[in-house]
């Protein structure tokens, strides 16, 4: 499966295309606008989420919604367009970077004056495209009984140190959430703290969680490094935009203890199979899905474009100058979660398709059957 | 380029091929020698590192240590075989898998009733290829200013809160240290932990920092999520055994501050060029980097293989036992800084490549000059 | 660069994302719907051709029609839609394969029992989104006086055997052409020949020849056998629906000869450098490019859909019935040779951009001009 | 699976990594080496073949012959070693290109003053590294009833018209061939060029076919234009030195028939499910096996060193002199074909892994059957 994503912040559209998608799975389009939708809630967000309404239409793939192998096409119309491919705009050149942004290191990079030209593809809007593919890959993966949710673990100094039982769980828990979060008490802090911050015109960032459930074990393998399951969540979840760090299980904590006390023994039931009755691994084991949940923690830093703007420098005159103010969101941390689910679905599926063959739903359920049963 | 490496513990060799390296760099046999020995030492390691002296040698690739832009192949014959490719060995049946260790999952994925068929390819040796190819790497990043080092930054519950100044400040001081480590004091009680839980048959784990001085800003891009430096750094590196956790600059301390007091302002000057005056980013934005030192920091979960074994169950007769016991470490952090080293080495050389070209070092050079010198 | 392309025959629309395409270039809408212009002429083609008017517009990746370096989306809004993604068509269930086509050998691949869903996407209606793609780097191309042309040499028996000196020969001499022809007398033949088997429901191939003028000594490499310019080019034009034959140069006729009286001697002028009097290698020794004008020349087999249907099986009820007909052509070979120029555009940008480097235009100017200006 | 070879005509050693290789599979070195000794074989042959014996040694990737699913490594040690990795050899600068041969454009793509730092890597032996590749391929494929033959089709001007029936008829005709002839009668006539050509000093080429039997239908697709198994084929046999045509069932000869003369009507009986009468897709239908064998055939040029030597520049003084004269064969047809055999096994068994899975062959045999079986 390979997938392209492209899209401006303010040009005409989004678009995706996956291809090698299997054939015979039923995609709603209706169940990618509800990822997108959840993609654009969350305490702490900006005016452009009142602007957008972001629902898509597939134009090619599907028949009767149904998938046909051929290439699905995603096409989501902006409706904040500012800059046009074939017509002259009239929007001014923007010469002074935003600290933590793409900004510098980009008109760098392609020797750009206008930092316009960077900032539009290097705006997190570009996660719209990989949320539609997600949505896709959580669609297939639904066949298998593979389910995926987050939730915000913490927003600056307020964290939650609940833990959840299962996907399930947390569904349940962050359905009323404003913050996709499963401990209400917490959430409280989280917001009075995102509205601190917004009101000083700053930003935050926050931890989240996700959890895999329903994957057999076996997807991933240690026989060659770029094929581990671990590497590959890490490169699609370190780069989400704002993402800084990544770390399956006990991550960092595992650091400070002892083996005897962190690994997680084996148990065998003839109803259950192999099992745990820890899972400090997070579900992953030598580069292998365990069959136990995959639980990943990832930290998103502060927002980068802050009202009250940070020192930089004109690169036109090299002279210092406040940072330039892109209207933006104060904390994005609920979102951030939406689209981690989305980049681990994509790469659960190409793990999956990896292991059970790709061509049609059919034969992919009697692989994976046919693998299951045999001891 | 492209890496393929190869070998099984106690199999005949170990073998490496880098295919796509450029024409014209020196290639020198005892620098890779000098880091496979790097990544033997180390308090805690176990009776392997005295069989093995692993020396390699190159047999494809280099006329008179030049490099020709033909495929490098590198070569190093296993002291310790017990395993034969064509030939029966005498080796039991192993049948009780080690909890944290590829084993299980393993087992499940190839449907091997014989765990050393797994767990011959899992072994953490498997990374003296990959120091191979990071060993190349690093001597064509040389030629362009770029130097790679790490330092042990905590193991247990022993951590060192000393920041280095460069590469070559963290060269310099862990010269003499036997742990990889640039704080005398703490590497004493880390030492001490080591020493405390190796009696007890137990194991550690720990937490390293890798920096890469000398980067040009402009590797890496935001324009495809696949593309981005951070994304292709944190899968490089989630992919050395036993790593749970990969953080860039503040890392998930950047989840707990504030935008306006985490973000790099940027500064110029007409000797530097763009510089900042922090560098939380770990010298990463928008996937890119800026030309600032990349800070990178990862945690290791302790060695799978207690010799005080944890509970298990027999594959073959599901009846619950002690996991094996093969030889192994009580720690391995230092060794675990090199092959971070020389994973980025390799993550780095081909972003570079990707940006100058990939022919000949003469060429690549007039490309990276004429780069780095126009506005 | 990576290229995707979608789109089914009668879906809604054809698309293609270009990901990795350098930033500066001149893209302009008309120039792609000239080549989609180019590709629907030619005597022998079906209505289908009358019913598309096949324009397209490009909605990301360029402001004001200069490129960004994200990704590039084109978009063509089929006129001709029976199957619709989201909503339920009313098309009959196809159950009879044509010979020669992909119908069978897709619905055993795919356990398809609805041959429509096999059509759609194995229709040569795919290869607008390859011009598309081709007519994209075509532009960045000629930027480096790179310029690509074709002109069909055979129909059926009628066979050209008139030699062009050029690509801007042969794009003069086709000018007038109804298909794609250099030689007007043989010309006439070939409409002969395609109206006599038009009137017979029957259909025709052809062989076409490429051009491709320009290009510098260096592209593609012997170094691995999958980075070969003969090797890709192959690729690039088997691909297309219909192509049977690739030859270079000589090609079959190489076969045949003696050495001495086939290999380009080697000659060196301080105006033209080293240079060839013949050019029996077609432009490319040993998988790379001698910087003499690459000459392919690629066979097409007759059109697979028949008016005068051949047998089949019925694949539900497994009797013996006569092949389905689709509205189709009755000779596309002018086609066949827009599109064969548009896939070499694709395969020589991605060699080009991998030998000099792939951000920006001005970049890969300087670096080109280095290049083929030492010696 | 991934593949890399390496090696230099006359350096230390010739290595193929093969990774992705499924567990499970019996390989056995004597097969390879008997695919080897098929390719020093056959009339026209030079001096080298006389020197090395070709005796391969494969150091990882199975266990007491049995595949492990971790890279397999090859190692061939050279005999003729003239050029060192480590140490400096006496070998003079070359500094005049044989036409035909990469000398020339090598040397202007690496900027590189001795041509032979270009020809050691561009040589023939190259091949060495796929033809074991193929051979472990070619084992792989036994379990699934799938073979491989080739045989001389011509020879300069003496050409056979024999068509055999299948693989085996192919196997069994060849065996007492000394050019891998399945026609006893042309054989003489080939014999006789070659020898007459060879002792003018002068060189010859010559056309094989390939055929591959027992593939299902379904291998390779039409969904996107580089997964399509002609392209793959096109590009594996075109990447063979010397190589400059290919075609596939009728070919060049599609382009002079009308459809309804040369597409292969489908027909049903119980016992063989589908099936043709005729063969002229050559067993490829959009892009996708049929089911029917492969039949491919490749022209290769004149040998390109010429023992009365050409016309050529000395790169460094730009002055006309005589071509290099490099030990060589007068005619490698015979060997083209145990090459193309050989690639085509790696390339078939590509597509086989991506639509069955790739893990062991236990769990490949279920899904092949099941699929298969499945109407």
């Amino acid at each position: 499966m390979r997938i392209l994503t492209s899209g401006e912040s303010h040009g005409e559209y989004i678009a995706a295309i996956i291809e090698g998608f299997p054939k015979g799975v039923l995609i709603e389009q209706d169940f990618i606008n509800h990822e997108l939708k959840r993609r654009m809630q969350g305490v702490g967000r900006g005016k452009r989420m009142l602007i957008e309404d972001d629902k898509i239409e597939i134009v090619s793939g599907l028949r009767n919604k149904i998938s046909l192998a051929s290439p699905i096409t995603v096409l989501l119309r902006n409706k904040d367009v500012k800059i046009f491919t074939q017509n002259k705009d009239e929007l001014p050149v923007l010469s002074i970077p935003r600290p933590a942004h793409a900004d510098l290191a980009g008109a760098l990079k392609y020797k750009e004056a206008d930092i316009r030209n960077i900032l539009e593809r290097a705006s997190a809007r570009e996660t719209v495209g990989r949320v539609c593919a997600g949505a896709i890959c959580k669609q297939f993966l639904s066949n298998f009984g593979i389910d995926i949710a987050s939730f915000t673990v913490s927003v600056g100094e307020a964290a939650s140190h609940i833990k959840p039982k299962s996907v399930s769980d947390i569904k349940t828990k962050v359905k009323n959430s404003k913050l996709n979060c499963i401990d209400i008490t917490i959430e409280k802090s989280m917001i009075r703290e995102i509205e601190k911050v917004g009101s000083n015109k700053d930003s935050l960032g926050g931890v989240t969680e996700i959890w895999i459930d329903g994957l057999p074990a076996g997807l991933g393998t240690f026989m060659h490094f770029d094929k581990r399951l671990d590497a590959k969540l890490a490169a699609s979840l370190m780069s989400i935009p704002g993402v800084k760090g990544v770390e399956i299980g006990l991550g960092f904590d595992y650091a400070k203890k002892k083996g005897s006390l962190s690994h997680d023994e084996i148990y065998y039931s003839k109803a259950k199979g192999f099992y745990r009755e820890t899972n400090n691994s997070g579900g992953i084991e030598g580069g292998i899905s365990t069959g136990e949940p995959i639980i990943i923690r990832i930290a998103m830093k502060p927002i980068a474009t802050l009202r009250q703007p940070l020192n930089s420098v004109n690169i036109a005159t090299k002279k210092k100058e406040k940072a330039i103010v892109e209207r933006s969101d104060t904390c994005a941390i609920a979102a951030c979660g939406v689209i981690a689910e989305n980049m681990s679905a994509i790469t659960i599926t190409e793990s999956f398709l990896d292991k059970f063959g790709c061509d049609s739903l059919d034969e992919i359920k009697v692989n994976y059957r046919n693998y299951v049963r045999t001891p």
